[in-house]
């Protein structure tokens, strides 16, 4: 299957990225997405992760990991194949937490291909950023209803998705853990106000990352997603896997970055012999390709574990740290490699390096991340006899 | 004078180039950059490199050190004050090489900021990219006039430039060195084609990126700058400095994104206290500070040298790839410092990394100056006993 | 087993090494090792590599990680357990290559622990360092003999070793490739001349690293280990396996000392709170966390190569070149963290830190291996499309 | 100055440290001290940042930067010139802060090189580490005398040295600044006690690193070196010097190691060419070039501001972390370059590897330079508008 998607990426979505820099709302938006996704529901390439009840593929983890590569080969891919952030990780958490009626409704046509979502937890200062604890958004319950009052932004794909998964504060106080409930919000729900979009260097995602309000927004009971105040659970249940498959996407698209660096300095000669065959080049490839392998082999193990029905938030953690700074660093490098074209939109580099950038502070900055791998470390060595 | 060059920037340029994003075009193109230096001129902060017979202010390496840094701290800064590449190496070649009558028509009203000017040196593959001696222009003698041809890329600033200084073969064959010689071409003499703006990451460069054909190109030989045979050469003169002014243009850039970022840290609070009092937070902030401090002082030694008048082509090399490299990390860790924020347009730290990330390229890419060090290194070191 | 091998290491091996500081020599040498080997014999510990017909636990590569990391936890653990270098690759060649009687004299009684073994592959310049293709040492066909002649240094374990495997050149000349022959030479065949021992940092290994003269050194046609002009490829037979071990072996070094280090840390305080709660020494914590990680990711991948029957060149190129520095990293972290504790005997890290700091070097250079990376980068990606 | 120096320490000094890989205990200890400063003294170099009224070269910080570099390229260099820790900051801190009888008592013998003597600061945990706050040694006041009581660690060169200057809290609380005061305390005085000699990694510091117990230790208060009280000020006027002097000193063992490196690589031949010439040795080249020239540059303006009479708190602790890390750094790529002799006692790489690492512990760890580095930056900018 990774073979079909490679040539589906090759022949039909990378020409699209490669005619805007990688803009998708330049490339067509909204309408480019149905026409990708339909071509390749024709392919049978369509969700493959999805269950298999709904139309999708079905693909576990360990599965995942080549096709998700191939697709992320292209800055379109994803959504071509309908894996992106955040439907994918939305379907993910909407098949194990959504009751039947919620999974017709929400799940369903999201699998299809008919809908985006928008997964709305991050708020700006001093809300719930890194600290989920601090989350400020409220649902206050009245009668059979439930009242929404919040601020978020980086809501990526907001903007013409159809719901919005919420994340309010249900119990507890700001900036106590516990307390949160998610909620199932149709986007055109009076109240759900689009503020705008955030400047972001990036701009691949469709529906941008957007800042949201949403004033009294008032929804049913069977809005609530699971059960009430287990919201930052369900956070978990989808955090691992969703870590994993930005992982996926990311390598596909550093690993098209090494090979057009690798083509590129290999076609060109400077000082009397090609670049690609000069030490200091040579350093460059041989450091990407031990940074590609190394992240494939963290997310083998990640994905292991996932399939294998544990939490896995230790080796998630380290393994979205250490691929967003060595796929960064990968990027990097091939610019260096291709020189003065390396920061032009001639080739895919500079634009692959513009979006994988945020890679690092999206879902957790590594920053973060290496605090709560420390802490962990201390609770497991700190008292073990050396 | 350094205090009333922050000054101006923070109260005149910075505005324009926040309320654009840093693109110049966007900002207003060449109608901005006569608005900008005309406020310098008024204030007496116009070319303060320039020669003081000629409008200048006379200032040496080390002096300009401050100055060009306080500039920076504006993407729009360096234009504000004329001391842009690659007028502002243009305007050290011609003081140092040009006739009386060159001054008169080409440097003089480049110091007084009515003109712009381009430095066409780097050719698209196969010719001279960071290799010089694979100088493929030509410019061949036809009685008392020459006539050139030619295709260069990467000439910085040429769309609106008044007139190019072309590097072209007069001798030799490509692939040795020797046998080049730079010439004074009015941007309107007939066969000056201006083929398209390469699309770089970066947008503060007022004339862009370009690329040109020089297509029988007839000039007469009063258009000769210096001698014939003698363009390496003054290529040397002029690259020290200007690899310097370099690293003081983007300290300042470095510097600010650096500030903005330990301001947003100090006043942002997660996990119960302010990020900037965070161990981690507090190592992205130190190492900075080093990375900034280390750059300073080997500048500092660049100019002394430059200043009692030697080559330093040892110590500038060394220093443009540290600080390229160092500049860069510190920009970097400034968007880390400031979160998601920090690759959104709502901070100047993206830009500033989007902008001087070329650095490491331009100029000589970080490799091809690590190749020239270590082989002085091994023919001062090789030989000596230990 | 992995469970057994630890308590045996803990309760047996690392008093010992504790005691002299990782010497093995002043720990007691070849009456410590027959004594702690007779240990794991008792246990059921020795040579789990080794084949079963032999005696030995027949353990496949992904098995061995495990066990050899634990017995890795005391510089003299792998000792103890018969599997340091360089007897643990020479078991694994002779099984593979040897003659029926050839593993009679020779892998059976080393499976049984009762020998050591060396393997002379490496000569001082201009022999074969990095670079194989450079042989010098000859051996010359004399009726029913060969003679040896040659000069080889960095010979591990050589002091006490009952015999050795000899690489010399049969057909070719040096400077090229092939015509390499292997030969099994006992330590008291005339003319093998210990020269001395070279002053390595790392006192951890039993017969140090030598130098080796060959003098005239006759054997019979029954000493060829496998073909004539085959050695380059049996070479290759115990280099992917062999690199994986040493891999196994550090990590388990590496592992201790971070561990060490995390106690350490967690228990002192310093600017009123544990140093390990301190954001610098958690960003040494989590860096240490990842790179074992990333080690043990990157070496099950390498074994499940080599388990399913493959050459596993890149892999373990690239497994063996990031571990080597990683490792390094992992322990250099814990010397700091330690602070001026880190640099004495007091705790093992300094010793950790002593002898793991060659295996950047030894079984080939950094550099080198980046460099053959590198080329086969060139190869596969060189003309792709992107 | 500087080329007297260097050729004293090639002809004298460096053939004592490689004969005895740089263990100044087995190369002589004592005697091998006088025996050097004798030679030292005929030369007119001995001592030359002591004050000349005393009988030193009264150098200043920035005279002292060329001079201690030479002594540094032999580990045994600085002893050798008497500029070695902490000989040479005692004599800073006698000079402007003890009396006339003691600077007669103390200090001129001590230019003199007729003694040696000791810091005792650095307590054992829980006391005095990183934190000077945390000092536990106590004076107490009993009539005319001062009794002081304490325990202390890493004293370098206390194995010998005819006084101690120790630091002993005389007021406050620990936990707290203030109130600590400097003794000037004979060696013999009864109650000091040498508890043992740390098992450091380095071996070139004359009277090792030493734990020390002040038991009930009796002297009067013309003992007292300065004010009562002011010991942590005093401390302060010591620092900013000493670190200096330390880089000085390290900068000129990591240039040897570097230039022997280079020589060997330049000798070496490998896949057809000279080491030297291959890519990815002149990167390890060319970063121990760019690495070199920014410690000095560091150092160069950290001089010049001490030499002004500031105290430079800030430009000391910056070059202080950066060269213990870049130093660090260049002797690492060295040792790296020589291949395996690069870890044996044949080439002087090892050993400087093995000295210098504790630098980036010994006089604050980089990360408590960087956690107070952090700390001004913060209150530098953290309310800055950007």
């Amino acid at each position: 299957m990774a073979r079909r998607v490679r040539a589906f990426i090759e022949e039909v979505v990378t020409p699209h990225e490669d005619a805007h820099d990688g803009d998708i709302e330049a490339a067509g938006g909204e309408s480019l997405r149905r026409e990708l996704q339909g071509q390749a529901r024709e392919r049978g390439l369509l969700t493959p992760h999805g269950p298999r009840a709904l139309g999708g593929l079905g693909l576990g983890m360990a599965q995942r990991a080549a096709v998700f590569e191939e697709a992320g080969r292209s800055l379109f891919g994803p959504l071509a194949l309908n894996i992106n952030a955040p439907d994918e990780g939305n379907v993910h958490l909407l098949e194990h937490v959504a009751t039947d009626e919620q999974q017709r409704q929400f799940l369903a046509p999201l699998v299809r291909g008919e809908t985006r979502s928008a997964f709305a937890m991050t708020e700006p200062s001093p809300g719930a950023g890194s600290d989920p604890a601090q989350l400020l958004t409220e649902a206050t319950r009245d009668g059979d209803a439930w009242v929404i009052e919040g601020h978020k932004h980086f809501i990526t794909g907001a903007d013409g998705a159809a719901f919005h998964i919420v994340m309010a504060r249900t119990g507890g106080a700001p900036g106590r853990a516990g307390g949160a409930t998610m909620f199932l919000v149709p986007a055109d729900t009076p109240g759900v106000r689009l503020v705008r979009h955030l400047g972001t260097q990036d701009r691949s995602m469709l529906g941008g990352h957007c800042e949201i309000r949403y004033e009294s927004v008032r929804v049913g009971h069977d809005a609530v997603l699971g059960e009430v105040d287990e919201g930052f659970r369900y956070a978990q249940v989808r955090l691992g896997p969703a870590r994993m498959t930005h992982v996926m996407r990311w390598t596909g698209a550093a690993q098209r970055a090494h090979e057009v660096a690798v083509r590129y300095a290999a076609g060109r000669r400077s000082f009397g012999s090609s670049i690609a065959d000069q030490g200091l080049a040579q350093q460059l490839i041989a450091d990407n390709e031990i940074d590609l392998a190394a992240t494939r082999a963290l997310l083998g193990e990640a994905c292991r574990q996932l399939d294998a029905g544990e939490r896995a938030s230790h080796i998630t953690s380290v393994t979205k740290t250490f691929a967003a700074e060595a796929l960064h660093r990968v990027v990097d490098r091939a610019v260096q490699l291709c020189g003065g074209l390396g920061v032009t939109s001639d080739l895919p580099v500079a634009r692959i390096a513009r979006e994988i950038r945020p890679f690092r502070i999206y879902d957790g900055p590594s920053e973060v991340h290496r605090w709560s791998i420390a802490r962990r470390a201390v609770r497991a060595h700190g008292q073990t006899s050396p």
